[in-house]
């Protein structure tokens, strides 16, 4: 760990508690929206529930860990001995990033057979994906981040393939209202998720210590907002709108919007 | 207790805050989840987040406990004059551990005096075999926890045979929808359940201190998440199914997807 400025520290702390506050109030707003959509939607506002649930838990222990790894000595924060906690990370997106995927396949009412092959085989890859990405953020050399940076980019661009073709059928199957939906959230999907190779190979191109640990924690945050609590909003968005469609059919007589 | 690298203290660490997230989340998908199934299933749903909460309870003290209990000193944990806390995990087994027996029977909707004679039998069992593991488990010699070890699996053996023989019997007059994912929870039971006496006898085997306890910490937490919040998740899977299997008979004229 490297000396920061109080500046450089304090951008990092406030990051870590505007990703905590963040994804905690996205937790509420899911849960709080459960009883308004239709019964085969509410696993899936549960599960995005579950995934900012998670993040913001390690979003708190993230920002305790940062406390307790600088001191304040001489208007510099210089490292304590007690090592700033990249692990969180890692144990979330194992939890989480499978977990995304599957409120996307939940919200898109496939068959059960569809939604059980899908959820498993992206679930695996992204399990591998987060797992293969580790041994990388954790080593000093920069080449085992390449290594291992490069390895994981595998199963990433597999789920990037399996999103627009396996599933790209099964979006243009999506009801009329929400079509433009689903696939706007798989983008995002792939989008914010492109976001997270660029933070951490920008720990392995050389860029100066302070500044590389700067660009690496409010970059993973901005991205794991972005690909949680955004992501989020639009599977919500989503149950709302196919929840709506059933209920436009049941009274056919009313006019549509 | 022995002195621990870095590496072993945080791989500990963070299996335990893993231990937490997951157990943690997978109440919150529990509880969130009751108002999905028949009024029949709900007290099994409510039980089962009961199991996961109270051992989310337990890992976050385990956590504090161990923090508690190493200290950094020139690159090296040592411990503290705290000693870890072992037996948050048999206070947590203690009420767990039955309460996973009952869960089961709960989802398999048996007739009331059969739900009671068969949750009273095997969680009395369950109590028996956590109690008889606990003066192994903390003593400082092999032959005591040989002893105590194989005191417990007396209760053990027995839970099994009651699993396969008396509530085999019931498992295959369950509905077809849910017999094979009944049958699989019965399994995963007792094939998670084999990895406690594993975990607890390499304490006996003379392995060398510092890996022994990197073994049985990681070991116990991956086994808690298997047997509680996996588990958790299979007596779900059957709770909604079976709520399924009656709307779809009471709504005949609807087809099936």
């Amino acid at each position: 760990m490297e000396t920061l400025s109080i500046g450089q520290y304090d951008l990092i702390y406030n990051a870590f508690s505007f990703g905590f506050a963040t994804l905690a109030a996205a937790t509420l707003f899911f849960w709080l929206g459960i009883g308004q959509v239709k019964p085969q939607y509410k696993t899936a506002l549960i599960v995005t529930g579950l995934v900012t649930f998670i993040a913001a838990y390690h979003y708190f222990r993230i920002g305790q860990s940062w406390s307790d790894a600088y001191t304040l000595a001489d208007g510099t924060y210089v490292p304590t001995e007690k090592v700033f906690n990249a692990a969180y990370r890692y144990v979330d997106w194992l939890l989480t990033v499978p977990l995304l995927l599957v409120e996307l396949i939940l919200v898109m009412s496939l068959t059960r057979s569809e939604t059980v092959s899908r959820a498993t085989s992206l679930g695996l890859a992204a399990l591998l994906m987060v797992a293969l990405g580790y041994p990388g953020e954790v080593s000093d050399s920069g080449s085992m981040r390449w290594i291992f940076g490069l390895l994981s980019m595998i199963p990433f661009l597999w789920i990037v393939y399996q999103l627009y073709s396996g599933l790209g059928k099964a979006i243009e199957n999506q009801p009329e209202n929400a079509r433009g939906l689903v696939r706007l959230a798989r983008n995002v999907t792939v989008g914010s998720w492109c976001f997270y190779p660029v933070v951490y190979f920008a720990g392995a191109v050389g860029l100066e210590g302070a500044t590389a640990t700067v660009i690496v924690e409010v970059g993973y945050t901005i991205a794991d907002i972005i690909a949680k609590a955004g992501f989020g909003v639009l599977i919500f968005l989503i149950a709302m709108r196919k929840s709506e469609d059933v209920a436009d059919r049941n009274a056919s007589t009313v006019p549509a919007e």
